[in-house]
């Protein structure tokens, strides 16, 4: 069934520069939303982030995937203090760091005066932008379904609910939903808004049952509402067919042959953004126990990072950086000997090289502290071509679908994750072959389009439930 | 009702030197562990921590109170690596980070092969020891209750069970029971561990319905098993007549004296161990805050910030002890003036100090990032001579018994509590009693015999419902 949709997001689909080409926006969210295109009309909101966004912000115009589905986008022009606070201030860090659980409550964080007003004059601000998008949007389309993403939006709904009582509103929460005690680190009126903000929304949707879970038990303790009915789980996947391509392509194949031209005998990859929730510095400490428990290891086996840097302008991030560094410079300053270094680090954002990687890889380590999916462990099975092995967090929402199939790991246990590096690449290869071949299947089975199908049938669900 | 007892707690209530001196142990526990000692026929299970005591170790031997009461003592020896890993690694930082939920998770804590040694070779070894002394103490004395206390001993009672299954067992959580996501700090295998060892007793008792309803549902989550029946909300306290007392004497008379000759006009008082947990980092700068918003307060206004250095063994507590100066070195530096330093820290222990402290407070101020019960806010107001306004976090247990009469703050904001600060001094004097009065009757009316009263009502209830 063709929908009608609003989708708001603070990332957009594609960013423009001053001549008008358009670059396709990386990361998970922006390629799931795509697949939205083909199937349903899209009117997609989203904040201008370059001087062309800038240009063409304010009202909607037509656009055309490269695929050939088209589209109408409405660029949200934000002033640029208020949009420094809301995303450098409140929503990264503050509110991923909470939905992460990273803060060291000891020290950090401490909402002082300038965090109160990078609040108000950020966060409220954006978020009232967004509504006042979308209102100008249902008064074209009353009939729309609009679908909020993530944690920079949480403020929206019920602006836009106050203004149209009736509208369809659903919302998406891509990352953890911590348990009540980890919201109070937000003072009341923050964390209690918070919350009132997302259940404005008819339906609130969540990757695991464990995130849905947290959310319901939080809003009973802080709202005292109860709120399940109006939550779904969803987890979200790819398009695999998206990958298969990938895989073919000739800058993957290129990236490729360099990889296998220097890679040692077994390798242990890693696919991440260098944000403090991958758990990257424990990874390496890990592989440096594994080294330690297994000399014959040493000159055979490899752990390949590729990291993406991540958020560079707020310090925690910089300074997880440096940590990442310090930490692989240690156990290569340790171990390295002629033609071997146990750690190639890569700080960069080389898309065909993380392919070629999730074909090559022996074992994957997914050591998250917590994620709310983590595509990764989705994305490299499906083409990995030498019956690789997934390491999987405990407290990734990807171990809630493939954790029969994946060695799992508590991300805190670096003695636990050097004895499953150790598992994984001693495994014979039927039951690696299994294995992998189980996820595989999978997430074939599971993909993109149903996590939107699950949405709309409990958006459904719900709408008839109002009916009544 | 005179029962039998065999008290269980890390710490005992006494310390021997060699030459058979014996020094009475401070902290709230033992204080108000003491109290049972005139009720009830107690043997005292506790680790001999000093020479004098090791050389009493092992059998039980009768002791008696400075007030006339007599009660058996037996002290359990450790070997010294065992207890030094059930102590300084497992017990203190480890559960009690997880317990205040105060590691910084990004970096800390790294669960390596030594914390998995320390574990077993010394937190189940020394759990096991004291588990060896009870069962020695129910040979002698089969029907008597067996009171475990806190983080220190999770592992004894389902030993004791084992051997005595119809043993009844009662165990009291001082600190605060996080919800389960941040249990899984630890590895499955430990975290369950605890569990397991908790619902052991017959009887499970906590501070406020917070931490308890924490753990009904870690519990149900970890061990999916319903314990709701095996609990009791039991709020500690303090015997108000031992601080009349105090109040009077002349240690303390001689430190108030010396206070009131150099106290400002009005004064802001603190009186903590020097724990990460206690917030005094954040306290000072929210008294900074709180000195940049109101000028006319410079030189007439003071904090006062007696705290007694904690731990300083444990990396951790060390460098927070480190933290703790600097940021009072900062404010000092930034604000003080002749005759008037805005931040006077004194780090020691000195209980009549305290005391005097607590007659003179015009606030004080209990900002706690996370507290079992926080006793300090029942014992200062019980002898506060001037009225004082109590300022206390939302995460302390004291919270949910005089929060209504408090200025509650987020421990996180700074702001909020600079502002509750000066709400706080600026308050008019009627106001002021009525909070204070309120305070005092509430817990001269819930003293420490209500809190044990409160533990053997519900021990009888769940005994006679086993019965039926």
């Amino acid at each position: 069934m063709r929908r009608k949709l609003i989708v708001v997001s603070n990332r957009g689909p594609v960013t423009f520069s001053r001549d008008g080409s358009a670059r396709r926006s990386s990361g998970g969210l922006a390629t799931a939303l795509r697949s939205l295109l083909q199937y349903h009309d899209v009117t997609w909101i989203a904040s201008a982030s370059s001087d062309g966004d800038r240009e063409r912000a304010g009202v909607a115009f037509d656009q055309t995937t490269d695929d050939g589905s088209s589209y109408r986008l409405h660029l949200v022009e934000h002033e640029e203090r208020a949009y420094d606070w809301f995303y450098n201030v409140v929503a990264n860090p503050m509110l991923w760091f909470v939905q992460h659980s990273l803060w060291e409550l000891a020290y950090t964080p401490k909402i002082d005066s300038a965090f109160h007003r990078a609040w108000r004059d950020g966060y409220e601000v954006v978020n009232a932008s967004f509504a006042a998008a979308v209102v100008a949007e249902l008064e074209r389309e009353p009939e729309a379904t609009v679908f909020f993403h993530d944690y920079h939006l949480y403020l929206a709904p019920p602006i836009v609910r106050r203004e149209r009582p009736d509208a369809r509103l659903m919302h998406f929460v891509h990352v953890p939903w911590p348990q009540p005690d980890y919201w109070r680190v937000l003072p009341p009126s923050m964390r209690c808004t918070i919350h009132e903000g997302l259940i404005a929304n008819d339906l609130i949707g969540f990757h695991t049952d464990r995130w849905r879970s947290n959310f319901i038990y939080s809003a009973r303790e802080l709202l005292g509402e109860d709120v399940t009915h109006k939550t779904v789980t969803a987890p979200i996947s790819i398009d695999p067919s998206e990958f298969d391509d990938l895989a073919r392509s000739e800058p993957v194949l290129a990236a490729e042959r360099e990889l296998v031209a220097r890679r040692p005998e077994q390798l242990v990859v890693r696919v991440d953004r260098t944000d403090p929730s991958k758990n990257i510095v424990r990874g390496f400490r890990a592989f440096e126990l594994y080294l330690d428990a297994h000399p014959e290891a040493r000159g055979r086996v490899g752990m390949l990072a590729l990291l993406d840097p991540s958020r560079q302008d707020i310090p925690e991030y910089a300074e997880y950086l440096g940590a990442i560094e310090r930490e692989a410079r240690r156990v290569n300053d340790r171990f390295q000997e002629q033609g071997w270094r146990p750690v190639d680090l890569r700080i960069a954002d080389d898309f065909p090289r993380s392919i070629a990687a999730y074909k090559q890889f022996d074992v994957l380590l997914v050591n998250a502290i917590f994620d709310g999916m983590n595509l990764v462990a989705k994305e490299a099975p499906v083409v990995n071509t030498r019956d690789g092995v997934v390491v999987l967090s405990e407290n990734a929402g990807a171990h809630a679908e493939l954790g029969e199939w994946a060695l799992t790991v508590n991300p805190f246990d670096v003695e636990g994750q050097a004895q499953a590096i150790h598992e994984a690449l001693s495994m014979d290869r039927f039951e690696r072959k299994r294995r992998l071949d189980a996820i595989r299947r999978y997430v074939r089975e599971h993909d993109v389009n149903e996590w939107l199908d699950i949405q709309f049938a409990a958006l459904d669900r719900v709408a008839a439930t109002a009916r009544r």
